[in-house]
C-alpha cells in the first residue's frame, strides 16, 4: 500500500484508504491557546491534510480560522494572534475529491439558542442520511456535507437543555463512529461513541486540560496523558475542573484495528496499545507463520518499516532500506503526464540497485488494498535485477468496506474480495505472496480480540450499517 | 463626504455611509453563466468591495466560490472555469468591520427538503431579532450573522411548498427592506420587498434573462433593459419561461432616495429616474436657492463632479478640477502612521495650488454626514491659499439614521442632528455652508416625493424599525 | 486616446503610449525612508504599474525589495519594515510586454570597485545599442534589458573617480533622455539629462531633501517644492547638505511637452508649467480655434476632463458627464473573450443614454494616436442615440514617434502620419474632427516653444536618433 | 545531527552544515524539457530548499524562473508552461541567512558579446575574493554575492573565444570547488573542477542528455546512467553531439567524503560509490570497532537508518525505531516560543516510552558537530526511562571547516575541535560515546582514500584554503 497514502509517516496522498480526521481540544486559560492547537494539530496531521481549522472561546464569543491545506500551510502568526481566548478546538481533515472544499472544513461555529458551539468530528456516522431526512423534513438546513452539521442541528433540536445533556440525547440518536470536540464559549467537552471506534483521550499540562485524537498529541506539547475516554462518555472541562458524564455503551468495544496496521502515529498509544510495538509484533507473528530463504528483508516505507524490523529480528535476516522515498512530494505539486509515466518518470520511490541486484527479498507491506501499488513496486524491483522478490503482508487480506470513518474504495476495489490469492500474486508479479492470518493478528495485540472492530478483515460490522441507496441518497454534493 | 467612502465611482473605503450590497442573477442555457456574472458583479462592484460571491447551478447542483476581495481578486480563470451551468447568481458584499469575514460572504448555498437552493441579499431585514429567536427557539441553528439565512431557514420552515410559494409566505414575515436573487437547481428567481425600498431590474439578451441591482450591470453586458420589479413582485425564470406573482404591496413606494444622492451609479436608471441627471439637478437647484460671488465651482471627487456641473452651469461659473484624487489606493495599502500624517503625508486628496491661491472657490460635495472630511478638505484648500471656501452641500442634513440597509453610524455621528448650521460652519471653517433644502431635493426627482424614502433626511421611516435592544441583541458577531 | 491607456488618472492599461517610468529618492536619517518612498512612489503610481521597486541604504549596505505589479501589490509591511536605512530610492516601471519581468524592475542595486550603489532611471537612451556593444567588447555582461544597467556598467568603468565625478564622465557618454536617481552606501544623487526632457524635482521637509519625477509627490508627503533640476544637473546630497554640479548642457531645453498633454498628474507643476492648467488652456485654446453648436461637451474620462471644462468655458456650453468610467479594472482582470465582446460586454466605459439621446455633442479627447478608443467611443455615443457627435483633440496630430522615454507604436501606427484628416474622421465616423493647431498647443504653456521637445507633433528631434537596425540590434530580449 | 539539517531523506532544516546546492541540466530538443528539469530537480531538492529555478534556451533565446522555496513551490503549471525549448538548466540552493534572497538564486542568466549564457553551479571557490577584485578593478560589476556570477565575469572576459574555450581558461582561474552546469543559446555544457570535489553525472535516455549532481535524478527520469565526469572534464552538448575537453586535472582526486557520510541521498551512486552501501558499510565497522552490551539498536531517524541497520546486522542486535519523526514541517511552519519550548513543546522527535523504558540503548547519528541535537536526544530518552544510553556516530570527529561548498559553522562551533572525547560524552549525557575511527571511514569505501577529500576530518586540504581575512572581506552581503 505504501508510497501512494497518506499514513502516520509522510506528506504523500493515499488513493485508496484514508482516515477521515484528527480531533483536538485544550482548556487553558490564561495561555496561547490557539498556538498550542496549532502544536497540537501538527501531531495530528498524518490524519488528515486536506484542510485544518482552529477555533478559540474567550468567554463571549467564538471565533475560527480554516482554510485549505496542511496546518502549516493554513496558519501563519497573524491568523493565530488573531484567535484569543481561553479554550481551543481543532481538527485536521482528509476528504474524498468530491466533497473536499472549504464548507466542509472544521470546526463547525454555530450559534443557537443557548449562545456560541463549535465542533469538530472524527468518525462517520452510518445513519446520516436517515437523520438528515428527518431534521430537514421540519426545516432544517444544511450547508456542508459533513456529519458534524447533523450532530450541530440535533444538538440545536434539544436547546432546552443545556449542552452536555443534549450531547447524552444526541449519543442516543446517532450511530456510527464519532470522537467529537465541542466547545461553548466557555466549555471544552469531549464524547466518544458507545463503541469506542475511533480514539480520543485525555491530557493535561500546567494548568491546562488536553483532548486529543492520539497521544503523540500530548507528547508533542509536554503534557502528562491522563487516559482514554471510555466509549460512551461525555468528558466536560470548565472553570469547575473535570466532569464525567457516562452516556449508553455496549457490552463490547469495537477500537478500529486498522489504526494499529496503518493509520494511527506509530509513537500513539490508543486504548493501551502501543502503536509501534503493535506493528513490530504484526511483522514477528508475519515470521513466526511464514518464513522464506532470502537475503534480506525490505520495508514499503515508512507504513512497512516496524513491521519489516520485526520479521527481520525473528527470521535473523538483515533489514535493508531497498526503496529510496522522496519526501517532497507536496500539495501543490505537478503531476508527470501518463507520457512522461510511460517513459519512467518516477517520482516517490527509487530502488537502489546495487543493494537488490541478483538478491533474494522479501518486501513487507502493512496492508494490501487494491494491489495498484504493490504491483508497481514488485516491478520496479524486478527491473532492478532482484532474483527473487517475496511480498508479505503485515495484515489479513481486506475483504469488506468500513462505514466508521475510514473511506475504503467500494467492495469492487477490495482486490482481495474479489480474486484468489494465487490470481493476486499474479497480478502483482510477486515469486510469492503471504499474508498475515487473522489470528497473527490478534495475537499482535494485548487486548483480546472481541475489543476491537476488525470489520475490513473479518466483515464481522459491531454497529448497523447502511443500505446501499442510503450510503448515497441525500448528501450535499448530490 | 468624499475621499473616504466607497461610492460609484472609485475604490476608496468610506468610513460611515454605505450600501450593504449588489446582487445579480442570470438565466442562460448554454451559456458561460459564470463569466457573465463576473462582469455583471464587476460593473456592481462600487455597491460592495469587501467580498463576492458567485453560485451557478446546472439542472442537479450548485456550486459556488466566494471570497474576501474586489470581484476581480475573487475570481481567477481557474474558479471561474470550475462553475459551469445554466444559472448564476452573485453578490459583492460591504460590510461593517465587526462582520467582515468569509462565513457572511454570499451567495449563500444550503441543501433543504426539497433540494439546494443559493440566495444573495441586498437590504436589511428590520425584524431580524424576533425572526432569529423565533426560529432559533424551535432549533435553527445560524452560521454567520447575515439576514440571508434567517431566509434561508423560513424558505426551509415552507419546505411542504414549492420554492416560489414558500418566498410568498416569507414576505409575509420579513420586514424591513430586501432585494434577492434566490436559485434553484433550475431556476432563477427575484423578490423585491413590498415597499421597494433597493433596487431591482430585469433585462434581456439574446437566450438569457438577468436580474440586477442597477441597470449599469446590463448595459456592460449588453443586455436591455426590460423594466424594475414592482414592489413586493416575485419573477421566477426557468424553462417555461418568465413568470410573475406578485406578493403583498404598501400603498406608497419608498424608494431609497439615497442611492441617487451618492450609492448608485451615475450611469444607472433606478425606478425610473436616471443617476446622473438626478445629481446633476440637485446641483442646478442648489445653484437656484443659493449663490454666492465666486471664481470657481471645485466638485469633491468623484461623488461631487456631477452636482458641481450643474451648479456651475446655471451660476455660470467655471466648473474646475481644483483636488486631484489618487485613484490606487486598495485594499491591501498600508495606511501612514499618524506621526506621518501629522507631517502632513496626505495620500488620497491633493489640492491643486496654482489653481486656487488667492481665489474664491465653492466647494461642492454629494452630502455630509460627519464633516470630518469636509473639514479635512477645508483645512487643505486653506494650506493651499484660497480667499475664501464656500461648502455646498447637494443635499440636505442628515438627521437620521438608516435601518435599510445603508450601515450609517449611530445617531450621535450624524453632525447635523447635533449642531446647528453655524457650529457646524465653524467646526468644517468654512466662509459659508449651505445645504439643498429637502424641496430642492424633491424638485430633482421626476416621480412624486410620497414615491421615496427619505428618512435619513426627514425622519419619517415607512418601515417600523427594531427598538434599540433588537439591534443589538441577537447577533452571531455577539 | 482614453479608455485603453494608462493615464494619471487611473488604473486602466494603455495599449499604444505610455511614459516608462517614475523615479523618487529620499535623503532623511534618523526617519522610516522605506515608507515615506512607498508614499512617493504611491503618488506617481500613474507613471508605471508593471513593477515597483525601493532601495534603502544604511552608510555600509543597500538593501532592496521589487516586485510586478503596483506599489501597493508589491510591499507589505513584513518588507517595507526590513528595509531601513537613512536614504532611500523608488521606482514604478511600465514596460512593453516583451521586456516585461522582474529582471528588468529597478532600483538596479551592484557593488563595484568602490562599495554599493543603486540606480533608478526615467527616460530612454537612443546610443543604448552603441554603448552595450562597446561595453561587451571590453568584458562587460547584461543581465537585464535596461538601459540602467548601462549606466552603472558606465559609472563602473570610471571606478577610478568618485561616483560623482564618475556620472559626470557619463553624462558625456550617454545619449538620449534620463532622469536618475542615483544612492551610494551614503549618499543620493539627481542625475538629469543635458536637454531636461524628462522632469525630475528637489523638495525638502523637516530633515529631509526629495528627489522625484513629479512635484505630487512632494505635496503627498506634505513636503515643499524646491525647484526642478536643471539639464544637465547633478545634485549630490550627502550629510554635508546639498551641493551641484552643473554637466554639460545645450542651448535650448527640450521638456517633453507630452508631459503636460498626457502623461503627469493634473496637479504637478513640471519645470514651471501647472499640468491641469496647461489642459484646461488646450481646452480654451481649442474652444478659441474651433466651435460647433452642439448641447454638451463631453470629456473622455479622466484624461480629456481638463481640456473639456476649459472648452465648455469658453463656449459657453454645458460640461457634462456623458460616459461613465468604471475604476475596478486591475491587474488581474479577466479580460471578456472575443465572442463576448462581439455580444456587447463592454467594460470601461459606459455611455448615460437619458443624457445623450437625440443631442448634439462635442467630444473632448487628450490627444489621438491610433484612433481605435475613438472609433469605439463615437460608436457608442451613435447606439445611445446622439443626433450629432464632434471629436475635438486637445493637442495637434501625432506624426512622428518618441525615442525619449515614451513607447509609441511604431511610425505606422500613427494614424494621423498615414491619413488625411478627413480619411481619420470617416474612420472613426465623427461628424466632425478637429485637433488644436501647434500654435494652439504652444500658446497653452508660458514658456516658449523653443524650450520643448514637440517632437510626436512636429517631427524635429531636439536629439540624435538611432538607426532602425540600431534600434533592435542589441537587446537583452534578442 | 539529526532532526535539525537537511538531509537526503527529509524536510527539516538543518542549523549547522549543508550542502550548497543540486544542478541539472538536459538537452532534448522536442520534448518538454522545462517539466523534466522540474522533476529532476525535485530527486535533488534535498541539495538545497532555499530557491529554485530553470533557464531554458529554444536557439535564439534563453528564458528562466526562479523563486524562493522548494521546486514544488516555485514552479507551477503556468510559469513551467511559458518556459519551452531544447535545452534546460536548473539549480536548487540553500544559503546562510545572510545571502538567502532572490538576487542569488540561480540559474544565472547573462547577455556578452557573443551571445546570451545561463550557469548553474555547486561548490564553493576559494579564491573568490582575490577574483572579485581582479575583475572589479577592471569594471565589472556584481549584482548577487555568488560565485556563479564571477565565472560569469570571466567568461565575457573571454568573449574572444567560444564559450567551451572560455572555460578552458576559466578553469585555470578558478580556484576551489565547482561542478557547473552552462547553457548557450543551443548546448548544454558541464565542466568539474580539476579535483572532481563535487559530484557531477551524465545520463542518457530516449532523444535527451542529462547532467545532474546525483544519479538518482536520472533514475527519476528513468534515464540510464552514462558515467561520472572525470575531474577537470568538460562535456560539451548539443547538435552535433557529445564531445569532451579535459581541462587541467591534478594527480589525486579528492571527492567530498561527506556527500556519502551525510549529504547525498543513499539512492544515488556517485564516483563509482552507493551511498547507502557506504553509509551501512560505516554502521557496520562502527559494529566490528565497538560493541556495547545492549537491548536495542535505534537511528537518528533519518540519516542514522542505513548505519544503524548495518550496526544491527553486525551486532546481532534487534534495529528499532525508537524516535519518531513528524515530516510535515516546513517552510513556513511556526516555531514555538522559547517559553512554550521550556514548558516541553517538542516537535521534530518524539521518543516512543513503551520500547524505550528500561532498556539500554544503542543510537546510531551519521556525525557529530555542534553536539546540540544529541545531547537533546539524549536527554529525550532519558525522560523516556532509558536504562543506558550509548551513542555512537558512524563517522570521525569533525575536526576542521570546509571550504569547499559545505557550509560549516566556523571552527569554534566545531565541538570534536575544541573539547576531548570524555568532556563531549559528559556534555551530550551519553553513557558512552565512540566515533567511528578513519581507518573504519576508509574501509567502508571501496576507492583508495587518496581519492576523497576528508578535509574535515583530518585537516589535509587538497586546495589552497583562503586567509580568513580573505573569506569575508569583498561580498556583496558587506
Amino acid at each position: 500500500m505504501a508510497g501512494e497514502h497518506t499514513g502516520a509517516d509522510g506528506p504523500v496522498r493515499m488513493s485508496s484508504w484514508h482516515e477521515e480526521c484528527g480531533v483536538f481540544g485544550i482548556y487553558a486559560p490564561g495561555q496561547d491557546v490557539a498556538r498550542l492547537a496549532y502544536y497540537g494539530l501538527f501531531a495530528l496531521q498524518h490524519r488528515g491534510q486536506e484542510s485544518a481549522g482552529i477555533a478559540v472561546a474567550n468567554g463571549r464569543h467564538i471565533a475560527v480560522h480554516k482554510g485549505m491545506g496542511l496546518v502549516a500551510e493554513v496558519f501563519n502568526r497573524d491568523n493565530l494572534r488573531a484567535l484569543h481566548g481561553d479554550v481551543a478546538i481543532g481538527h485536521v481533515r482528509y476528504s474524498t475529491t468530491g466533497a473536499s472544499s472549504l464548507v466542509n472544513a472544521q470546526p463547525l461555529v454555530f450559534r443557537y439558542l443557548r449562545g456560541m458551539v463549535a465542533i469538530a468530528h472524527n468518525g462517520n456516522l452510518t445513519n446520516a442520511s436517515e437523520l438528515r431526512r428527518e431534521l430537514g423534513a421540519s426545516g432544517s438546513i444544511f450547508q456542508s456535507s459533513t456529519d458534524s452539521e447533523i450532530i450541530v442541528n440535533l444538538i440545536a433540536r434539544h436547546s432546552q437543555e443545556p449542552v452536555e445533556a443534549a450531547l447524552l440525547h444526541c449519543q442516543e440518536e446517532l450511530r456510527g463512529a464519532y470522537s467529537l470536540v465541542v466547545m461553548t464559549e466557555e466549555q471544552l467537552i469531549g464524547v466518544r461513541d458507545p463503541h469506542g471506534v475511533r480514539p480520543l483521550c485525555l491530557g493535561r499540562m500546567d494548568g491546562a486540560w488536553i483532548l486529543a485524537s492520539e497521544s503523540c498529541a500530548l507528547d508533542t506539547l509536554g503534557a502528562d496523558f491522563v487516559r482514554d475516554l471510555e466509549p460512551g462518555e461525555i468528558v466536560i472541562i470548565d472553570s469547575r475542573g473535570v466532569r464525567s458524564l457516562q452516556g449508553p455503551r455496549v457490552a463490547h468495544r469495537a477500537h478500529c484495528i486498522f489504526e494499529y496496521v496503518y493509520f494511527a502515529r506509530p509513537d500513539s498509544i490508543l486504548d493501551g496499545e502501543t502503536v509501534n510495538l503493535v506493528r513490530r509484533e504484526l511483522g514477528r507473528n508475519l515470521a513466526r507463520e511464514y518464513r522464506v530463504a532470502a537475503d534480506a528483508v525490505i520495508p514499503v516505507p515508512d507504513s512497512g518499516i516496524a513491521a519489516a524490523a520485526g520479521y527481520a529480528e525473528v527470521a535473523g535476516l538483515p533489514f535493508v532500506e531497498g526503496l529510496m522515498k522522496n519526501r517532497y512530494v507536496g500539495r501543490t505539486f505537478i503531476q508527470p503526464t501518463q507520457e512522461m509515466r510511460d517513459l519512467g518518470v518516477r517520482l516517490k520511490l527509487n530502488p537502489i540497485k546495487p543493494i537488490l541486484k541478483d538478491k533474494r527479498v522479501i518486501i513487507i507491506d502493512d496492508s494490501l488494498v487494491r494491489g495498484t501499488t504493490s504491483r508497481r513496486i514488485v516491478a520496479m524491483l524486478r527491473q532492478a535485477g532482484v532474483r527473487e522478490v517475496h511480498l508479505l503482508v503485515a495484515s489479513p487480506p481486506v475483504l469488506h468496506p468500513c462505514y466508521y470513518g475510514i473511506d475504503t474504495s467500494a467492495r469492487g476495489e477490495l482486490i482481495a474480495a474479489r480474486y484468489p490469492l494465487e490470481d493476486i500474486r499474479r497480478h502483482v508479479d510477486a515469486d510469492s505472496l503471504h499474508y498475515l492470518s487473522l489470528e497473527g493478528l490478534f495475537r499482535s495485540v494485548q487486548r483480546g480480540m472481541e475489543d476491537f472492530c476488525a470489520a475490513c478483515f473479518t466483515g464481522s460490522y459491531p454497529i448497523p450499517i447502511p443500505s446501499p441507496e442510503e450510503a448515497t441518497k441525500y448528501s450535499l454534493e448530490g
